[in-house]
């Protein structure tokens, strides 16, 4: 665990912050024994560091306050959702105060008239996605975490997932934003329609802003009609290539799938010796194929997409009849991230980007890069939109874990090189900044620095080795 | 003529500024015989202002050296595409340089297999549509200029067109831009990837700046797969409520048609004096709608629409069978801009966006602002989006233009008291920068001020009455 070394002076500070959020949000909502402090002091990424203070708002005035008292003391503030983040932005690095916002969960409006829903930003997406379906309505972002990540969240790191190549990822989804700024005040952007282009997109600069600039309150996204069916189809490659010129072929026909998912050798190993999934030991790459519509044109694209894979080098195909076959087909995507355990007990999760037309060259930079094969990597994702993640998986065996770090550098420099990017969807968080700079050229992370100074002046959101110091 | 009045000094400094501009770029780029000025001295709105200078860059590296010489000596830029604008954007009320961007009009890159297009800012949006569909690719922002408009001033106004509700507006296809700077430094936001969440999103944040903050030299789009199949079928209504009846109605069928757009009877009338169409006398209302997709899904969506029309009210529908009888459906629509001039002979071209459940009582309040029917309002546009444009013409008659400003204005309040936008797709510009103040809150409207001056400290883009002064 750790903790973060305070002089006597921030100390006092802290101190000071404690009694004065105590005094005015009352002891419900503001925590200091140790066991609430453990509870708050990791995210999805392990990374482990003690918060001083845990505070749990219940509305935008309790964020208001909050966040105004925790300016005035110079305290830093790490914006929490479910802690699923990949990137650490949840751990309290430096210290101060987690603010968790899973209690402002409420679903504050549907309007199905209108295709919106607002909601505070502690409601769970998946929550969000089932409100939605009951008026026949679809929030597509779709990232693995939907179950238990938070909107707020995704909001913050411009979350991805399964269906962006069809429909697009959360900033495509945000109408609206009532955001709490670091000295406490609130504004709203946007507003609850479908357009508007009046003054500069403040929306889409707090989206993705990895609770560096402010606090969500009020959440308004675009929702869109539910498509009728979903039917599944799973090709099965014996060489990976095979599955990267498939799944072009699939786009070539002018199909977008809802779905197109990319599974390598070492990550379809996994799943194996984990879930005993029936996969042949031959399998060398599986693509998972989503598509969704009315059956009419489910019939239409499905022996399309069949075709493709089957013209590509696919020997095997499988395609869902039920909802139970579908599950059984997506068990396997599921188990990748427990399954990724098996290998090694440590993984680093990259999730790289890159033109889809520079996907084989990446993960043969990738298998160069790693030619000793003293590390295990294994590749999955949303090769669709080239968002694939590179899992490096390492043991505790010495010089494991630097060598893995190295490995992410060069992996890094490469996609970069590709003209790719080193984050597709998961942020930068304190987990990537030191590769910032391979990316972002130096007038414009001045640019992002100088926002970030204007409305945090002090420093004090999430700080640490955030990306934007 | 407008003729901004400059001081001795400002004389002076326009004088070397355009000396040094010439030494640059050559007097090919640079001119300033009254004849080029009068060229440059007006664009859509009719203003008419004289420019100093016109600048016609070849090049980024033209771009900069214009943006540095004209930052040196405060010279007022104003950057310019096809001129077609709506909200005077391109009109020199300050005097300076106008700044045509036309001459850079190369398609830089098509990248099918990624699904990205690379072009400078001068090119037509259409001939990019054009060249794209060359390879079965689609790029959906379809302002009704598109014809002639750039896809430069397209990105700096966020521009939407008939195709928002199904596809999205501009904003929704920008992946990375060049951009040059009033200091003349150049930066490089996004990529030429699907995905990427790194550092803040400038891309968006330029998209819709409307020539304020700096200059785009190199944009790049997402392009999405090319509908094979388009459809159109006409419904006419005796009553208005009926047709926005009728587009809920088609909504909520859970169809997003590619076009989905509404004239009300002033408009309709306009269209059948001007072209002499065959749209009944007593026609109040009509939908136009495209659905695009397979020949099996058209087949599936049609009957569901033209049921949605009938059951809504409509008495009559008709539905193309040839593209021959889709351009003769959608004439009617395109000569909606000059046949209005039949009415009057001046318009004031609002485009609200209000959320899709409040466009009767918005359509009711225009009536009732209107209700001594001494100016004719007409009111036709993307219904699907709540996104409407409130025509109102006015004659030379004293008082006439007061009463039209005056009408204006009060649109514009009942607007955003409901919940709507003051601009859905034509951006502020100097026409409606006295009402921003209806939309944007003082904060809200600080904090753009505050970029503004960061980005152009010394206030030469676009100066005037642009939206953030």
């Amino acid at each position: 665990m750790k903790l973060f070394k305070k002089t006597e002076k921030e100390i006092n500070k802290y101190q000071k912050a404690f009694d004065e959020l105590l005094m005015v949000l009352g002891k419900e909502r503001v925590l200091s024994a140790i066991e609430d402090r453990i509870c708050y002091s990791f995210d999805a990424t392990k990374q482990k560091a003690l918060p001083d203070i845990v505070v749990r708002p219940g509305s935008t005035t309790d964020v208001s306050n909050t966040l105004r008292i925790a300016n005035k003391y110079e305290v830093p503030i790490y914006a929490r959702g479910a802690g699923s983040g990949l990137t650490g932005g949840a751990v309290p690095l430096m210290g101060g105060i987690v603010f968790d916002l899973k209690n402002m969960d409420k679903i504050i409006e549907i309007r199905p008239d209108d295709f919106t829903a607002t909601v505070e930003p502690g409601v769970v997406t998946k929550q969000l996605q089932d409100e939605v379906a009951k008026f026949d309505l679809f929030y597509p972002p779709d990232p693995s975490s939907a179950a238990f990540s938070t909107i707020g969240g995704n909001v913050a790191e411009c979350a991805g997932g399964i269906t962006g190549l069809k429909y697009g990822v959360t900033r495509d989804y945000i109408l609206a934003l009532e955001i709490v700024l670091p000295d406490g005040s609130v504004i709203k952007t946007g507003g609850r329609k479908l357009r508007g282009v009046v003054g500069y997109d403040l929306t889409r600069l707090f989206t993705g802003s990895e609770g560096t600039l402010g606090i969500f309150t009020k959440i308004t996204v675009k929702l869109i009609p539910k498509p009728e069916k979903i039917r599944t189809l799973a090709a099965y490659f014996r060489d990976r290539d095979d599955a990267i010129d498939a799944a072009d072929q699939i786009i070539d026909n002018n199909i977008l799938p809802r779905t197109l998912e990319f599974l390598d050798y070492m990550t379809i190993n996994a799943v194996r010796s984990y879930s005993g999934t029936d996969i042949d030991e031959d399998v060398k790459a599986l693509l998972l194929v989503d598509i969704d519509g009315t059956d009419e044109s489910i019939s239409y694209e499905m022996p399309i997409i069949e075709n493709a894979c089957k013209g590509s080098g696919a020997f095997k195909t499988k395609i869902s009849e039920t909802g139970k076959e579908r599950d059984a087909i997506w068990a396997d995507r599921r188990s990748i991230s427990p399954a990724l355990y098996n290998i090694a007990p440590h993984k680093i999760n990259e999730d790289i980007c890159v033109p889809r037309s520079k996907i084989k060259e990446a993960l043969q930079r990738i298998d160069r890069i790693n030619d000793q094969q003293t590390i295990y990597i294994a590749n999955f994702g949303h090769i669709g939109d080239g968002n694939i993640h590179v899992n490096i998986m390492y043991n505790n065996d010495p010089g494991q874990e630097e060598l893995a770090e190295r490995i992410v550098n060069r992996v890094m420099k490469e996609v970069v090189a590709l003209g790719g990017s080193i984050s597709g969807e998961h942020g930068i968080g304190n987990k990537k900044s030191q590769f910032m700079e391979f990316e972002i050229p130096p007038r414009e992370y001045d640019i992002m620095k100088r926002f970030k100074n204007y409305f945090d002046p002090k420093g004090i959101m999430n700080p640490g080795k955030m990306f934007i110091r």
